[in-house]
């Protein structure tokens, strides 16, 4: 496998320095949009999803037929803290589970066409426990964006990142905590279903970790080496080669908006590719996406991580760009226009 | 094409006594639910769809390959106070759109493989202006709900009821303030995209027919003659008819609601087998959704009537059953359970 980035410098030189939408295409279907039998603006974020899409597809009329949805798996020292209601092996039996079709995902990617992608990043060797080490060293963290990026396909037209990882919303809340600031406490939640003392030994484990690297994790790719996760630095790293790509992306949850964050914090429109898919049930995700700027598509209270509500979103941008490339025009189909 | 009510009595009297969902079935598919492989309760609102279809569909599993979308055309007599920004004309040709396969429900129906019936009630006929008249006499309205509740397929797995009539939201607005009350500005809107004085008349009109009519709104089946439309006391047909023949439904916006609504005011559980796909940006449906004590699968800013918001959240039905029928056990997958 070729490595996209060589090093850890050469991933700051290259979100530094970012392409941008092809505003022509915007024109284009604005143009088009306008012509649509419908009142102006009457299919409103759907509509909003087509311009982007032409954007970073860049073509006029955006199509989704090769959807990518790339799964990422890792395992974390920081289980030993006791912060999931999971052991620790549901990581690689879930890896299986997808492999086999068998989990919600593989059955989101089944109806709508899309191809999956499932990446086990050094399962057998979970990270350290990041409240008294680094989680990464700098050569496993470029190692895990590398497999994240690798991972975009060279044609696609649109990108899932998902995860899987027993541990990994404290290793998102930790990171989210890191890159944005604010109460530590309002990032950390109930991931697959901690509460009460739990999640209160949880929150500590956070504030634990948070405390002990400190200063050095102003730095945004310096907090993915020391509190995130391998799942975690190849969901950044797969952000990033899709928009190196023009490819655009459909964010999942609250692991994937901490990942995705990371770009956001290097360059303030680093995530200017991606749609925020949902809002996860996971209570700093709602936060998360304020401070990123991004308005969820939908908002149903799903909290499974996998890329499940980001996948579940996929119909309303194929709903999107349906209507976009099927309807009549108002001259096609002798429709008077408003008074 | 047999008439599903004889009279006004006999839908009053259906409307007293209707079915209730198969709670056996809503039972076995909580089980179901439960042994798969995800944390309890982590698909959210998806969930919740497969239950509402498993209890109104009768199935265990239910399923989704026989959806109708059922659209309703008509003209409104109250166009001639100027409340559209479109002109009638528009109506027929958008019904000629629709047959024609040029409209955005045309290209949701593909998408999701549903197929489509489009009604269009004696649009050169419009309803007389309510606000010096009643809209429709017993007969006319009894028509009217006679072919909405025809529109209903024996065997269908969900129905979509969808609209089109070139003053239908000044309609709706008024059989809304009729049925559940309240300031009668704040159940009119833009519509196809009124504003300023043309707005200012639009609330003069509703509350001028509401002043004409009076008391005699309080019934229900009244108000709906009185101050609705062919489509819209079609579409209340549909969705009683949708009871009786156990078909769950999903609602779209804020027409399709105001006439379900004349449902909910006959039977309190009148409801109970829809779904709300959608809140649109026309601001009466939010406060509708409300009084209908119905919270909706999607809130994309749209306001395009067809039934086109509820089928964009076919997608989501669909993503919730393939999850519920597709996904493997926990004891199939071999994943471990929560600690």
């Amino acid at each position: 496998m070729t490595q996209p980035f060589r090093d850890i410098a050469a991933i700051r030189a290259a979100a530094a320095s970012l392409p941008d939408a092809d505003i022509t295409a915007v024109a284009s279907a604005r143009a088009r949009d306008g012509e649509l039998t419908k009142p102006a603006g009457a299919l409103a974020r759907l509509e909003e999803c087509v311009f982007h899409l032409a954007g970073w597809q860049h073509r006029a009329m955006p199509r989704l037929e090769a959807i990518r949805i790339a799964i990422f798996a890792g395992n974390h020292g920081v289980t030993a803290r006791g912060v999931s209601a999971y052991p620790a092996d549901v990581t690689v039996q879930m890896v299986a589970n997808f492999e086999r079709g068998g989990a919600a995902i593989n059955q989101l990617a089944r109806l709508h066409g899309a191809t999956m992608s499932v990446a086990a990043l050094d399962l057998d060797r979970p990270t350290r426990d990041f409240t008294i080490s680094a989680a990464m060293d700098e050569a496993e963290c470029l190692a895990a964006v590398n497999a994240g990026a690798a991972a975009v396909p060279a044609q696609c037209d649109l990108l899932i990142p998902g995860e899987m990882g027993i541990g990994n919303t404290t290793a998102a809340a930790a990171l989210a905590a890191a890159l944005f600031g604010g109460n530590v406490a309002s990032w950390v939640g109930p991931g697959t279903g901690v509460s009460g003392d739990a999640l209160s030994n949880k929150i500590s484990v956070v504030d634990a970790a948070l405390k002990f690297h400190g200063e050095t994790l102003g730095d945004p790719l310096e907090a993915l080496c020391r509190v995130g996760g391998r799942e975690l630095a190849a969901l950044f790293g797969a952000v990033l080669m899709a928009r190196l790509q023009s490819v655009p992306v459909l964010l999942d949850g609250f692991v994937v908006g901490a990942a995705a964050g990371v770009l956001a914090r290097l360059n303030p429109a680093g995530l200017d590719h991606c749609l925020a898919g949902h809002v996860s049930a996971e209570p700093g995700h709602r936060q998360l996406l304020a401070k990123l700027q991004k308005a969820a598509l939908l908002d149903l209270g799903m909290r499974l991580g996998e890329g499940a509500g980001a996948a579940v979103a996929i119909g309303l941008l194929k709903a999107a760009v349906a209507c976009h490339a099927g309807m009549a025009t108002f001259a096609e189909a002798s429709v008077s226009q408003r008074n």
